[in-house]
């Protein structure tokens, strides 16, 4: 099954699929700032475009150009924002 | 603005969107063998998963593992299998 996902009304979408080392999702992102919150651990690339993200208790904004990836922790947060649509890739493992 | 589209009842679902260098699209296969027509040059990128391909007027099907491309001519077509859900990038340019 591909499950389809959107947030913030429709500015940020994803399509959700299965590998056999766990779940995933690809997505694009619309220019602007957004907030998300993490329950299990993810690693996010950046597939097309680019973001500038901040972890949760950082104070530094770090950019993430096409090819990089971050991680983030279960049950934490990142803000995101971007000036042009940026695709991604998400993993949860 | 991000497109949704989907061919083959939903077997394969793709989200696009815009660079400053043209379109593109990022997407889900799933399991199956489907035949994709194309109207201008594509480049396809294999994200997550692994496509066996088929180009018009080949007669040797080609395996494209994670992180591997290939370039579709404008006006022509190609088959596409898989065994595994699969993510891809298809830039238009």
């Amino acid at each position: 099954m591909i499950t389809e996902n959107q947030y913030f009304d429709g500015q940020v979408k994803s399509l959700g699929y299965e590998t056999t080392e766990g779940k995933s999702t690809i997505g694009i992102i619309n220019p602007g700032e957004y907030e998300f919150g993490t329950a299990n651990k993810e690693i996010m690339q950046v597939i097309e475009g680019k973001l500038t993200i901040l972890l949760k208790g950082k104070t530094e904004w770090q950019d993430i150009d096409a090819g990089q990836s971050f991680e983030v922790s279960p049950n934490s947060s990142f803000k995101v924002k971007t000036e042009v649509q940026t695709a991604y890739l998400c993993q949860y493992r």
